[in-house]
Parts: C-alpha cells; structure tokens; sequence
C-alpha cells in the first residue's frame, strides 16, 4: 500500500529585523509553504527570499492571507469591516503573492488562510463563502487548503474551488470532526507516536479518530506542520521520517480539483 | 498644427477612514493615473476602487510605489537600506498594483515613482538604475513617467525602458533643466496664464524655458496635474481647457518605447 | 432655572498627511475634546497640537483610547486578545496622553473609549472593567465619560471611578436606555429642533425619552457632538446656540466624583 | 584603585509576536536599560514589562526613542521632516516611557538615542540640539547618554543636560574620538581581551586609544553591552566578570549633572 500526503507549513513571517520560524530548515522537510502576505507577517524582501528558497528545493507555494493586523500577527478576532472590503483585502494579498511568485518563474499552487480568519471562516458559512469568492476572483485553479467537516471547504466544494484537505499531527478532534478547541483538555497531542498513529489512521485507514470514539471518514491531501515553535524542526524531522517508514509517500498534492470526501 | 499630451495625476491615496484628493472629479479630467500601492498611501480597496473609476472612464493607470512610510506619507528623504531590499519593495508595489489592474480587467500601464523616492532617484545615478531595474523586473513594456534632464530619464533611456516624458504647469525649471527647489523664489508659477504659455511653449516649440534664460531641447508626453490641493479640481479643468483651445489634444501617451530627445 | 452641561467631541484624529475633522472650528464650540491617542488615528504631532489648542481656548482635555488599529480606524470590532494585553494599551494611551497635556501645562481631565471598544465594553462587563481599572491604574481622579445604563457606567460607579454621563442630540434611545443601532430605523435623529428637544428633556426634566414611549431616569453630563460629518460645526453651533437660548449653560462638567442617577 | 562604571543595554525592541534579544537575561547584567518606545520596536506591553523586571532587579530604566519606522527598525536615516515634527515625535516617546515608568513605581532616569537618529545626531549639530531640546522639554534632570566627542555630546554640555558619556569595548575610535564606521576595516574588536584592555585603558586611564595613536582624553559613564547579537548574554557576562576582576565596580551612573572631560 502506497499513500501520498503533502506537508504544508506557514513561512514567510519575519518582518523587517523581526525573524520568526526556521524557514530554510523547514523548506528541507516539507512539500507546501504558506507564504505570509504582509498582512499579519512578512515583508516584501522576506516573501521574495521565501519564495526563492522554495523554488530551488522544488517545494511548493501558496498565499497565506490574513486579516490586516500586524500587531496582533493576524490572530486576534476582527468582525465589524464590510465584507466587500474584506474580500477585497484577502484578493490583493492573494494578488500579490501570485505575482512575486511569476516574478520568481515559480507558480503559486494554493491558498490557506492564516490565523483568526481562517477560524472564524471554518465556522461561519458567509466569511467561509467570502475566502473562496476571493481565492477564486484571482484564479479558479487555485487549490485552497481547508479542513474537513468546516464551513471553508464546504463552500469551496459547492463554488467548485479546488480543496485540499488538511489534517493535523497533533491536534485532537470533536465528533463535529473539528479541531478541538486549545482551551479544552486534550486539544494538543505531545506524544509523537501518537500523532503519528493518528495521522496513519486518516491517511491510510480514511478515518479522523474523535475524541467522542466515532471515527468520520476524510481523505487528507495535506497535513500541517508547524515551524513558529520550541524544536520544530526535529518534530517535523521525526514526524516525515516515521510517516515515511510506514509507506507515506510525501509530496505535494495535485494541483488540480480534488474529489473530496471529508465534508 | 496638433499635438498631443497626457495628463496624470497621483491618486489612490487614501487610506482606511481616511480621504486625500478628489479622485473620482480628477479622473474626468486626466488620462492617466499614477496610483498608490500601500506603502506612502492607499490599501487595497481604495486601489481596487481606483483603478474601476479609472477603467470606466478610459484613464490609463500606473502604479505610484514609494518608499515605506504610511507616516510620512512617502516624502521623507529614507537611506540605508540595502539596496536589494529597495528594489524588491518597489518591485512588490508594482506587482500587486499590476495584479490588481489585471483582475479588473484594465491593464496597467506605466509605473511613476511617489515622492522622496523619486526627488532622491532623479538626482541619484544608482538609485535611478535600481528605479528602473525594478521596472523592468516586472514588465519592460511599461513605460516609466519622469523628469527631462534626470538621472531617471537617463537609466531609463540607457536600459532601454519606454519613458514618458514628464513635464510641470506650475514649476519653473533652472538651466539644468531641473525642477526650480520649493525652498527658492520662483519656484512655484501661481499665475494660470503664465502655466498655459510655459506648457505650449514645450509641446508646441519643444523647449524648457528655463530661470536663466535658457531654451533647453524638450519632447513632452506628459504634464503633471495635482489632486490634492485647494481648488484642484478647477485648476485642472481650466488648464485643460487652455490646452485643447490652443490646439493640444488631450490623450494617453502611447504604451509603447518613445523615442526621447528630452535629456 | 439654570441647568449646565459639557459638550465633549473626539478630535485629533488626523495622522501623518491625512487630515479628519475641522479641529480648530469644533474648539470653539465645545467644553470637552477627546484626543486620539494614536492608536485608531492622532500621532504625536497631532496630539501635541491639538491640547495646545484646547488649552488656549479653555477647552478640557481627555485621552480617547481605542483597539490597536490604524487602518480599521478603531472601528472594528477586535477579541481574542489577552484581557491584560488590551489592558496596557489602554494604559499607555491614557499615560502618553497625561503626559503630552502635562508638558503643555493643560492637565487632562477625563477618559472617553473609542468606537469599537467602546461599543463592546458598553455591553460586555468583563471589558468594562477592564476599561475601568486602566483609567483608575492611572489616576483614580480621571473623569470617565460613557452612557448611561451601560456596563460601563455601572463598572465605573462600582470601581468608584467619577463618571459624566453622556447623552447623544441626533439617535434615540430603546427601552432599555441604550442608543438604537444604526442598523434599525430611526436610530438617528435628523431634525435638528427634535435633538433641541430630546437633549431638553434629558437635561431639563432628567428624563430620556424611549422609542417606546418610556421615560428613564437620567442626570446628564455631557452631550457628545461630532466634528467629522458633513456640515458638522454648523450643526453644532446650531445646537449649542438653541440649548443656551432655552437656559443650558454650556461649560465643562466638573472634574470630581459626579452623583450619578443615570443607570 | 576603584572605578565605577554603568552597563547599558538596548531593550524591550519586541513586537507583538515578534521577539528579539534576551532581555530577562541581559537585565540580570546590566544597570541600565534603553526601552525601545514603540516607534523602531516596542509596544505597551512589552514597555510595561521589560520596566517591571528592570524595577525588580535595580536595573535603571530610560527612553530609547527613534525614528518613526517600525519597519526598518529605526534603522534608516529619515530628512526631510519639520524639525519641530520631529522634536515632538522624541517627546512624545520619552513622555510615554516617563508615565510608564511612574505607574510602575520605577523612575526613569535617562535617555539614549536609537539607531540613524543617533548616529545621525552625533554628527549634526542642529539634530543634536533638537535631540537635547526634547530630552531638556520632558524633564531637565533626565541624564542623556551619548558619546564623547559628538555633537550630541556638545549639545547637552552647552544646554545644561546631564551626560553619561557611553563608551564601546567592541568597537575602535578615530583620532577625532569618534567610532570607526564600521564599513571601514578594524571597526570592530573581536578579541575579548583587546575589549577589557580598551575598557580599562578609558575608565582606569582616561584616555580613548585610537586608531591613529593617540590618546584622548575620557571620563567614561557607562559600557554599551549589545544583546541582540549571537551569544549577547555570555559575551557581556565575560565582559563583566574581566572589569569586575580588574577593580571596575559596575553600578549605575549617578543620576545628576556629570562632569564631563570627554569633549
């Protein structure tokens, strides 16, 4: 048995003399970097540098759009703008980004949100439909990235927008199929072997492990990493490499619309 | 006897709550539109907002990128960056603002330098070169609005990137064929009449009458008409009118090399 | 019979080359100006000039703290933050704001939040307190402006914090004694001799005049006029000239721990 | 033989997400702090914080005021301002640093320019007075930290403002006293030993060695100690144990007009 699954991971997030992430070390181990569009991280310089890493070690690119909150690093929680206008910040980032990547003869794959929209957004079925309205005015062939059993990828789903599904290593899920919120006990999975047994479970067995004992069918296209915290790169380093092990292929995933399963 | 000029402006530049200029009156009256990309100036929507007026109305559109600085509006004089950094900046501005124009359908066309930046570049060899270079990056079919006689006419000439010559109502020039300074005496030309006969005596005879006496070689494209001040809007619609009564037609200057005798 | 009350407008909200409201004319007309504390809109140069000016009118001067956000203009709504993250901002606004009135010899006298989080914490008591403890956590002897019948109202006069009791000319009240949203009809009062009358009624008789035909308890101390709509200095010297004409003496309100009957 | 000497450190520059330097560690070394004010780097919670630990354990606190320029972190030589602009721009940062400081019951004592404006007033007389002017508005008994044989330096001598005249172990002089640029080979001292050396030289001896030779005359203050760099916290510690071992008592600077030799 053979499966193949993508490694996506957010980049691009230093500002100015700020540096946030190992990105180059992270570039090594994963197939999919979400590029910070300047809106809760990332400058010109460090998007152009990001995208350059990526293109000479084959790793894919994609638009990390966020609310436009540079002190809050686009996770606190803004309502109140017209949606319009929100829409239309989310497409010159997604813009932008799709641009310095044509620049760099490196074409960008796909779009995820960052942060507080992209929470706000997998609960909200008008912001869900707003993301993909937005991902789709500057490029329908654009693979947005979203979680199972969220209002995102329903709404791509039914505008027609390419999803790929993400799942995560360590983080544990409601019989909703969402993600468990980090104030509840359990949200966080510290033990590897753990994470990894639950992502074979997804990956391999087409089934999310809920912490109600249910298992939901999904078929992953990608899984998350993280680069922002204490030791990432030997978690993402440790986790790949036992993936692997267990017949994983890791590559990114096509860029081209997806048969989705999960919602 | 017909000749044609351009006329732009600066425009796009407010941001969020706030509202610089009378966009949507000036529109009526020039041809093209050098428009703000967020860094000294305008956000996303009112890009957006910009270039629809622009396109509905037939005016061409140009991105205004600028150094960083929301705070001083693009007009403080910056140094020390590295030079790479800079142009990846003014690359970004251009990019996006050209990803925006495509998304609305109303292709850009030139790109303008905003303030210090392109004070600091017309009298600045190297900064010139990088001005122009960050042009070309993006699209060497642009055409590149600026001065006679400055050190960006000459990169932009020697790189081989299409200028539109660009000339001032209501500056005096000295006998460099430069901008008279604000900080001297007569440097500002208040008298209406006095703007009609200096911008018909560069279309019509081809000369810059300088301060010194001087008649300096000049083949104008464009003049420069400014949004922002009191009574600009009629200003503007006065000056055009002397124009077009003394024979100028009012059109964009063609998107493509011009052949330059200015500098 | 003689009955006094303050007029407070926010002001100093222009920024860098952007200029909103007409300062010096609204400075003529009220008692009370709320400064911008350059986190929503204001900078420093801005500040500084904007207490010289009240001072030399005579005009008092409060800090006008809001939500970290320059371009939503402090209009969004924000949440997610650490409870004593948005406290230190609060803090600093308020601090920075004493401090440039110090240096100019005009002692700042009161607190007013601003739009989003002032619309929050009327509703919400966890972040009324909030606001509360950062005007007390700088100078418990600070005026607290805010509605009555708000959450704030009520934290400040728990905390013991001196309260003026705001009340609005031009939007009408629910039974509930709080301002209709915009959101629903006749939430905004646009004849000017219906505002005469309301603000009458509030002052005169101590009553707020419901859309449901209730009377409620109030002992105002302020009316909160605006300074950046349309017309605005006209529409508030029509209305202090018509409250004078029927005996309201227009004056600060006192800089001391206010009886309060409103909420 | 016994020498004083205060070691000063630039400090609380984090932002938001953002994190840079170690300042819990440098404060354990150091007796004095330069707190970023939110214009290069800093914001109100991490002013408030880096204050609070600087109050627990002695360590002296001033304003490190900048230009406004968060994104090039103060770093980029900005001209081209109303001079008087700028001047309340410094005051308004040493304001906000002075409240602070007194709501968290630890009196700031001095200030100590960023970054180009330092670097930059050092060298201009008229940005030098303007720097002291600002210091001198807020509070004339704040010291100012600078350099000797700078014009900031003469600027505060001939206004009356308290000096700690700062010297560097990491960095050769000029004959003119003035740190070698560090584009200029030689600029920085790598050897540990050659800094303790240089150091004693300044404070035992009184005297600059520089690179032509000779020796100026000093009565060095205060050490600036870098902790933003590769091993900052055991470079300065190093540093530390050497002058303690060599007799140099490291303590703050007295906080009253110094008698200055340096210039």
């Amino acid at each position: 048995m053979t499966r193949e699954l993508d490694l996506n991971c957010d980049m691009g997030e230093s500002f100015g003399a700020y540096t946030i992430g190992e990105d180059a070390a992270m570039l090594e181990l994963v197939t999919s970097a979400n590029v910070a569009c300047g809106f809760h991280a990332g400058d010109p310089v460090v998007m152009r540098k990001t995208i350059r890493m990526a293109r000479d070690l084959g790793v894919h690119v994609g638009a990390h759009p966020s609310f436009a909150d540079l002190y809050g690093f686009g996770r606190r929680r803004i309502s109140g703008e017209k949606p319009e206008d929100l829409e239309t910040q989310l497409i010159y980032q997604i813009v932008s980004m799709q641009g310095m990547c044509a620049l760099e003869n490196h074409p960008m794959t796909h779009v995820k949100t960052h942060g507080a929209i992209g929470n706000m957004a997998a609960a909200d079925p008008d912001l869900a439909a707003l993301c993909v309205r937005a991902v789709q005015a500057v490029d329908p062939t654009l693979t947005f990235i979203t979680l199972p059993y969220s209002e995102t990828y329903k709404a791509a789903e039914k505008a027609g927008l390419p999803v790929a599904c993400e799942i995560y290593a360590d983080r544990s899920y409601t019989d909703l199929g969402h993600l468990t919120p980090r104030s509840e006990p359990g949200a966080v999975i510290h033990d590897p072997e753990q994470s990894v047994t639950q992502v074979l479970e997804m990956v391999v067995n087409g089934h999310i492990p809920t912490t109600g004992g249910k298992r939901l069918p999904v078929e992953p296209d990608t899984l998350c990493v993280h680069g922002d915290t204490q030791g990432a790169v030997e978690i993402c380093r440790a986790l790949r490499n036992a993936l692997e092990e267990n017949g994983i292929t890791i590559s990114p995933f096509a860029q081209s619309a997806q048969e989705a399963t999960g919602a």
